[in-house]
């Protein structure tokens, strides 16, 4: 296990400056479940280290109103926490009775990403909805939900592909798809930041990539100071060594 | 996959009545993972066959309004399914805006049930949150949430006994707690209902007992037929005999 | 008044235990008033003693959208209390801008125990909609409400009868249905607790049976200590006695 | 009865061109019940012919926050229809989750008008909240309602008079006052609108004056034809007879 | 500038009573500015002195569901007023996720209005939907709003009779409609007031009326004393004198 | 009109590939108007070509609860937009008792942004509320949303200067803000895109900037095909441009 890497590391007295001990551009052990629950179409359990997203693809005949008669399919995602996933307990968005800022950012990036992959004209007038329902939090929520939710959607896929009445025209899916965190901590550019970092990070940047190598979402916020150009481009190395990295491990546990 | 044990054994002309080959007396294999998830006082993974059930208890300091200096204590309870637990989607509660009906009432039971196995004075002005979070429905699940969310509940007593600044005053738990859910199947009563059962039975039955053989709640619905005085005592025998081997296994988790 | 002829009947030595003086199988006195308001198809004012509830049923042409084209009909039950039946004000719910968990709690028993005396394939695609609105409460409200709703049901019925397109095929009504409470308090079974025992009782529980014995449902609550088998069957047993009374007096008000 | 006088006005070929053969400038009959719920501090049965509306009067310690400290009280009022108050039913307004437009304007008039008869510096720092439920509705729900809510404040401010406890400094009540509706209809000016007026009248104007003949509210719209200054006076004139009817038939209750 | 004038006027020893030094029945400076904003059918800025609402007038094919197949069109209103359009800021109703009460009313009260000069059935199966946006408040937003909606809907309409399949059967406009408040102010009756004189005046009272002198619609409240005939008759010749000269304007507008 | 003139343009063969016939790197007629509105402590019109907003800030006394007793001040931000501020009416959110996924994103855009240009600690603890509504929309609305309100935010701060209550220590702006939109559109990097164009740009993106150069946020999203590196530097360049412009602008009219 890497942190025990990082103990034996720390008594030979060498160390990194994250919390985890992490090398700057080292992610978090990604592990990723097929077939973690029995009912969905395509049902994935996806851990970046102690972040861990169920990742359900629920396959529905039929569009939204807006592209009825269009052809055209649909993809689209919720986003959730149990209330217990993080350190204190949030209040359940079900009982307040509305979905809080936060979730419905996150949400409406999951689902335009996925759709970002997709040929919505080939998967013909099906909806597909991703949940994404975070079990347990330790930063990165949005990455690892984005990195699982397309394993589900890929089995979603097969899925459809294997459905005589299910409409498809060809294979929806263009490219691979996965999203990392990446951010200046502690004065420095570091890939996959955990909550201890997140909470404390100087900027914190999202981007979601295709395997192969464009950009579809760059999200980058200063907390504190501005960043500069410089920062900016170091950030987008590390992502796409990440990015690629993931994709790699997708496509394992797709295989 | 007991289908398959179960195709065989009636080829062999051996065969029960039930959809899964179970005895009319048998539940389905339960299995109790405490420490399920990392953050929370208690968090137990309580799974009877396919009904898996995230309990988790979460500890704060101080009470609702009406019990502010009373010096009593508070358990509460509240229960939700992702959207995907099921065989098909069902919108999720927190877009949709509000707590649907069922939901409503399989909460106010958790926590009725589970104050009725504690003293709340003795406490002190602690609130105590369950939350069970159905992650796969095959039947069952407020009678799972109830058997997981007691021992949650422990854990999580467990950790105020070891807070200094807990103002617990004595153990507050006064008996071992679990349910099970009885009916009338085929015109015969059985115990612990999966799906497939539930949905065609004549009647359905909660019950919740203490670990001391007394009733705490008896919900019994006749789905179709009214059920008569001695068929309510048979699915209560059976009851009986489940809440007892499900008393067992609590302890022997929590050991 | 009761109070000061009990004090009477205390001093003479004799007394009940019920702060009502009642007996222990007692029920309070019971009031049937159909055609209550003009509008409705079936309109029945039933008072429990001093719980008082208008029971309105209202037929509408069609059925919700999971039944259309069934041939089967529906039937469906709302509850409210006026914000000061109740000792002590209670906010409007239309206000607070949603119904309380024990509100969805009662309306859906009512509507789960009205359909249970219903052949709703004979109804026909006829929807009926008893509201249950309580203008005073003293304890009993949901059972009140269960027994004059099977009457306002019975108008509701009767002008569908009347009716040459109403769409029925055949009577269907299959039998008669009643709700009491009974509980432990004291430590004994008593029928039909008014508001002053039903807030200190050991055990609540509220039983609804068919005219023919049966039980369509029973809901056992224990507020303190758990109640044994024995206590359970002592309480059964008032209800079947109370049951048997209501049948009777629905009837003769029918008649 | 009235609808025997006329229907002997109609044997003897006497009729007017109302629904009801009530004269242009007679109400319908009008009862006023005090005593009608047994735990509001203020509780009234008003009826206007066939509408019914249950007015109580709750009493409450203390004041909304904006009038915390100033020594001044608070009237306020709520107003609200039973689903099958009317010839269909209406959707209840709890279930849907928000008072409507019409309920949102009646309650705001209600309690307007209610205060301008009080001196709420002499109520102290009390609010009494007027509830009126219509549980059958003919035309004229509002005016039915302030003028039955009236009475019902009498009665509270009645019960605050022998509180010891209760802060009041003076009676507050400054004057008595009712409302009553009145309307162009079939082109002539008629006193008391009934629903079969109401709803094919010309116009509707509601009108509330205090016993000494100011002006509270006056709230005319043309649903038609718009009206011209000699209607508006004509209507004036049956108004301040409805209400002067009105008043005494309120004082004669409260006697 | 009408506060040059009342300066000019204050150095001459001539003063009225009002904070703005207007006369009785002095109006503030109305400006109408049609074709405010490019998108709308209808687009008008209106100005009551301090007070400015933009009116937009928005064209949709279809009606609402109670009107589908009756050859009949809709118009109604909406009305909102920006947060900070007042002294201090008022909650975003958006935010609170509730129109409030007064906003209810006026929306309702503005949409009525317009219904009163309008033909429905010679508009044809079209919705106009006006909406009020108050950018700056100084008292009398609903009598602005009234008038400037109403110019908004005549360009509307002429959006219509340019469009061949606009399906109007006709000129719907039958006349000229325009609104403006009266009250009592220190025991006079002025014309148009502002926000000085609203939040302090006796009686206030808005008036709607056609061109042709016809009322559409008269609200007067007490707000302290009651107010006499003498006093109503004396503020509805003030109103009509107001109206005249607003729909003057409103002509010269839209010429 | 301006496709006229391009037409012509065009004609003599002097064409740009941009709807409007702006250069790649040129911005539209940008006018940023101060007290816009009477009432707020600092009103902003700001108008990015037909985009219009208003920006409002409100001064208010005292912090949210989770910063009280800190010594610390806020900035929040909420966002509208009139229902036709867009070609076509879109529904009230007030009325449809919900804010968008889009509203709540950028109004949560805004207030960070506005908060990293801010020392909170100097502000002292008060709360400025920016309200950004768009009065008409031809894209961009949330870069013109940013840019006008750091002038409202500049003239609040003003106002607090002055006032000797109100507790600020120090000047707290820390530097200057502003937003603009880059994007590629038929394939090139363009500035400052309208609606004609961000309706069918392949990738969109807002940058916000400090007058010093540093990045606050960067969101760029693909709509059509991802984006490579080359053109995200591209972008960065134009969005630097842009914002140097934009804060010249705002210190112009905050001279």
């Amino acid at each position: 296990m890497s942190s025990t890497i990082s103990d034996q590391l720390q008594n030979l007295g060498v160390t990194t400056f994250r919390p985890s001990n992490r090398e700057a551009d080292q992610m978090r052990e990604v592990r990723i479940t097929r077939h973690f629950t029995k009912h969905a179409e395509g049902s994935v359990l996806v851990e970046f280290g102690d972040t861990k997203v169920i990742c359900t693809a629920s396959v529905e005949r039929g569009v939204p109103r807006f592209l009825r008669g269009s052809g055209s399919g649909w993809v689209t995602a919720e986003y959730g926490m149990l209330p217990r996933a993080t350190g204190s307990r949030n209040g359940r968005e079900a009982a307040r009775g509305q979905q809080g800022g936060r979730t419905v950012e996150i949400q409406r990036l999951i689902g335009r990403s996925l759709r970002a992959c997709m040929d919505l004209k080939k998967l013909g007038e099906n909806t597909i909805t991703i949940d994404c329902d975070v079990i347990q939090a330790d930063g990165g929520t949005r990455t690892a939900s984005i990195t699982g939710a397309y394993v589900a959607l890929r089995d979603a896929i097969s899925f459809l592909k294997k459905d005589k009445h299910g409409a498809m025209k060809g294979d929806p899916v263009k490219c691979g798809l996965a999203a990392i965190s990446v951010g200046i901590y502690n004065g420095k550019p570091v890939l996959d930041l955990d909550y201890a970092e997140d909470s404390s990070a100087e900027t914190d940047m999202n981007v979601i990539m295709t395997s192969k190598g464009g950009f579809v979402e760059v999200q980058g916020t200063a907390e504190g100071e501005p960043y500069s150009q410089d920062e900016l481009n170091a950030m987008l190395e590390l992502a796409k060594k990440g990015i690629s990295e993931l994709c790699e491990m997708q496509e394992k546990a797709l295989a």
